[in-house]
């Protein structure tokens, strides 16, 4: 057997997200109908983590098992050939067969992109803002997110996930090269349902001041979902990168 | 009088261009639509230069003058209104009466974004190569653009301006943050009809190895537009920035 890596990159915005759900183009049944078509056989494609509906990837990683190898190179090709435009395959890698997409991660890092300019180009993947937010003040609530925590009060209302607890690395508002342009990095060990965006929709009322530092690290305290306000649209969210420390 | 300084950033995939045609959207009529319907007024709007259909702008600048004073604020939200989402004003300035957007300027900065990787995201804005041009001899090539030449063989080839001598003050390839982007950045003090693009795809096949450096030099002093190559794609153009020395 054979296990092969994809990086992915794509355009969510008219996708239904990673995961296959019936009726809707989802970015694993587009790569599952190519790849079936490519080789003649249905490998399940197991991705890093799944994506909300209208969320991007610059990074996603996915894995799939075939039994012979086959040429990366032609490959990609082959898939970019029959895949939606949304959706290219960056690279493709043959890894040892214990790799495992989802397992294998030891980190992930998503970004999510604000402008408080109005923008023609680019506007598709970021949030764009009606006021100024205070950066600096977003940037010392986000400090309290550091560190292995439980994150239920920053969780979609409805998640399934019983464990909560995530290890976040590092997670800070960094001003672009553009004028008017900020992106929010995070990186954790691994991320619940909707993290994300719960948490860049809360660090938005820190900086519009509808939200103290303190009240945003009670908030968190609480692990308790409905004191978080909405969630930010999923246009502004790429996930950026998976890291695999033994792999590559 | 008062005169109003615009700063325009436009996604020229879907307008033919800066200048008003009959007809066919164009950034500059669509500005002209827009403030008539603010203003009541007809003040027709000067820009720093014209671009072609397709190219994108970060940093276009107009100016338009208005009897008496206005808010600027508010006009760049009425404005904003009224525009199509691919053009958006980003700043509206009051400006001392002798500033003229074209004649004031003192250089202008383009920039062409490619690509050697499969890209979902930001391909509106990038030109994505099949190949993997040698981008240290592209670098090598654009040296000889810098200083002050006549680039006739780097015009469009029915253009009708007799002058086609520019000062070039920087060219150079610079690879992106993202692996497989690259973005090829000029600054001179002006530019004739089709002269970047024309460049682009002239450096192109010295980094493919169709054409050699030194036959490139040739090509930039046989001032012969039918020596240099097709141009490239107006989709990785965008108008980056107008730099005005005695203004702002």
């Amino acid at each position: 057997m054979k296990t092969y890596k994809l990086l992915i990159e794509y355009d969510g915005t008219n996708l239904h997200g990673w995961q296959v759900q019936p009726g809707v183009p989802s970015v694993q049944a587009e790569i599952e109908r190519a790849l079936s078509v490519v080789t003649g056989l249905q490998p399940g494609v197991i991705g890093s983590g799944r994506t909300d509906a209208g969320v991007h990837a610059r990074g996603q990683v996915a894995h799939f098992c075939l039994p012979e190898s086959i040429d990366s190179r032609k490959l990609q090709g082959a898939l970019n050939g029959l895949l939606p435009r949304a959706i290219r395959i960056i690279d493709v890698v043959e890894v040892s067969n214990d790799f495992h997409a989802r397992y294998s991660a030891s980190s992930r890092t998503y970004e999510y992109r604000v402008s408080v300019q109005p923008r023609a180009l680019d506007a598709g993947t970021r949030w764009l803002l009606k006021g100024k937010p205070d950066f600096s003040a977003m940037n010392k609530a986000a400090e309290f997110l550091i560190g292995r925590r439980d994150f239920s009060a920053f969780c979609r209302v409805r998640s399934e996930t019983r464990n909560r607890v995530c290890s976040v690395v590092s997670a800070a508002w960094i001003p672009e090269e553009r004028d008017g342009d900020w992106v929010f990095r995070i990186t954790a060990d691994r991320f619940i349902h909707g993290m994300v965006r719960t948490i860049v929709g809360a660090l938005m009322d820190v900086g519009l001041g509808k939200v103290s530092e303190d009240e945003f690290l009670q908030i968190l305290r609480s692990k308790d979902r409905r004191r978080a306000g909405q969630a930010a649209p999923a246009r502004g969210l790429v996930l950026q990168e998976v890291e695999y420390p033994d792999h590559d």
